[in-house]
């Protein structure tokens, strides 16, 4: 599982080391550094209740230049005040001053429990340590000091072509639980050595990760600390970018951040399978991705997916529940092409046999036809299990 | 547990048989019937998918008179399409024949799996003995009969007294998963010997199912068969109901409601404790229900109070993304009275040590003050465990 992959982006530096945030010494602070100015673009949790590192990075971006990122697990700085927001500007301050950068170029992001108050005498005395181990291989190691619950390190590469130079473009991301978000999830950083303004990179950017992040779902739970950041520093060599150029960067953008997705679906807390739910022919985009959103949260339909049950009348309930336009006796579904539902009602058992044979599978797609329009949509979600619960009861104690 | 509890209503006859509708042989068919003519109310689902014996009963009700109810366990008669409601109306049709009342006084109540058609011939088959076993003592194996993941019979007693005459109010419910009613929850039939007018019974019953049935969550999932019936049959003799009256038989309806509703919850599938979430100080009526159920279906929330772990931060986020009107700084979280969040930050280690305390117990009560506001609201939830996966991963298999 642990494959090192040795990625690296030009003009990147990257590094993590364990600053003991965490009870077993595992990497949980990590850095990352463009040795030229970036431009960079994020999208930051909807939710209302936002982390002090949310509110300092949300600000500093708008500036649209960035340098340096750094990350910590253990502690989510959320839910702490004035204090919260103090210690994120002191650590982004103590990471400037080490590397001789603007603190206004330099953001913070941060997850782990709520409301406990960053130990930033800690943080800041692994800091020196973390800027001198800063190397163009420290990604892998980054990916897993991002990690919390997650089971696996993330990362997903692409390499393009712009003005007729080679760009490339790295993510990282983390994800696990308190999984759905509006507007970006968990945290996750894109690297690229593109040259790329940020009147272009803004629009691509925000559509990849309403395409990519904004359709997973683990939980149903929207974080406080969700941060997903672009920096990309024109290391690359390509002066401008034309229409083909910009459609080529946007594919692998997109590739990225839904490899990544994938990823966080697939290590959702407990998670056995992947599942993706589509619905077509919604009457609306809004009730298209209402409809999806309530299966794709539902627990009993979660539930089922784990016993490997075409339980297919949860599904109905779910979409009955969710407030769309629809008619019962239109719905069609099928599990991974096997019709197990026409006209609202079900095919026959052999279908359902074979449903059921389909679900043993690690991922599958469950298609819902509501037959009210030609509105579509979809979101990855997992199933729910004895894991989820182990983890979510225990987590901090 | 299965303490016999030998209520009777005057004027009312009830039984219970095994017709095979489960595996193991327990009792899964019972009538109720009122020796009289009973005005009758009901609340149903408001899920857009709606099986066969609400969509039934829903249309019968507007009569305003009701003899008697068959109820089934097993299945759902939902997503059945037109076979669905033949058999319901056939279920109802057999009954009536065999008691000798109209059909149209005869409604129908199911619950079971979605989306397999009923074996009406062994329901049919089983008709004569219900009817043949018809006591005045029947209503504890009624209880019984109604159970499915339940793991005790549900039922509530009150007796007053109405313009000089005593009255008897006997409720009966099964509850357990796929519970989050928007207007009415799962089965409970209520039954009463007062003399009460239609228009009388209507909003008494409206505003006792709004206030109870309506403000319990096990799973944020609405059922396609929820439904609450009452019959009043007058047998007490009373004529007429004066101001006090109404109010004494308003709070024995509301009592009794609420005691089946705190029983639902409890045994809501796997569930340890009962958690009642008050919301106080919303900005508006609708954001404090909001509120409330967003913290009472958070899986998050719901695995730590499994965990016993005072983990308001997940409180927090639960509040944040409800959408609702909120100042992260302005948000106090007590529970059972010891207050762990002040302004939105931690209140001390103390508190939270005293909180984890108070999780051991039973039920709780999380009270959230949003200082935004006069409005406020309540649910009444259960924690999210290992049985809940348990037990939906693996219903029908």
């Amino acid at each position: 599982m642990k494959k090192y992959n040795n990625y690296s982006v030009p003009g990147f530096l990257a590094s993590a080391v364990s600053a003991g945030l965490n009870k077993d010494g595992h990497l949980d602070l990590s850095l990352i550094l463009s040795q030229k100015e970036a431009v960079g673009a994020g999208v930051f949790t909807t939710n209302q209740v936002k982390a002090a590192p949310v509110l300092l990075s949300q600000e500093r971006i708008k500036n649209r230049f960035l340098r340096a990122v750094i990350a910590n697990t253990g502690y989510a700085n959320a839910c702490t005040g004035i204090q919260g927001l103090n210690d994120a500007i002191e650590t982004a301050d103590t990471v400037a001053k080490g590397l001789g950068i603007r603190p206004e170029e330099t953001v913070v992001a941060s997850t782990g429990v709520i409301g406990a108050y960053l130990p930033l005498d800690r943080i800041k005395k692994a800091i020196p340590n973390l800027i001198k181990n800063l190397s163009p291989h420290g990604f892998q190691s980054v990916a897993e000091a991002l990690m919390t619950t997650d089971s696996f390190p993330k990362m997903s590469y692409f390499e393009g072509n712009a003005g007729g130079y080679p760009f490339h473009l790295l993510g990282l991301a983390k994800g696990a639980g308190m999984i759905m978000p509006n507007m970006a999830t968990m945290l996750s950083f894109l690297l690229t050595d593109i040259y790329i303004d940020s009147q272009t990179l803004w629009p691509v950017f925000r559509s990849a990760a309403d395409r990519t992040f904004n359709r997973i779902t683990v939980d149903g739970e929207t974080s406080t600390n969700d941060m997903v950041l672009i920096m990309a520093n024109g290391v690359a060599g390509n002066t401008n970018l034309d229409r083909s150029d910009i459609r080529e960067f946007e594919r692998g953008l997109t590739d990225v951040m839904l490899e990544l997705a994938h990823m966080i679906a697939k290590d959702g807390e407990g998670a056995t399978k992947v599942v993706i739910i589509e619905v077509d022919g919604a009457a609306t985009k809004h009730d298209a991705h209402t409809a999806a959103r309530a299966v794709g949260n539902s627990n009993l339909v979660k539930t089922a997916i784990f016993g490997q049950d075409p339980n297919w009348g949860r599904i109905m309930a779910a979409i009955g529940r969710s407030g769309i336009k629809m008619e019962e006796n239109k719905v069609c579904i099928w599990i991974d092409g096997t019709k197990i539902v026409d006209g609202g009602v079900m095919t026959s058992e052999k279908e359902e046999r074979e449903a059921a044979e389909k679900m043993k599978k690690e991922q599958l797609t469950i298609t819902i036809q509501l037959n009210q329009g030609r509105w579509k949509d979809r979101i990855v979600t997992c199933d729910l299990t004895y894991d989820y619960i182990r983890i979510n009861a225990g987590y901090r104690t």
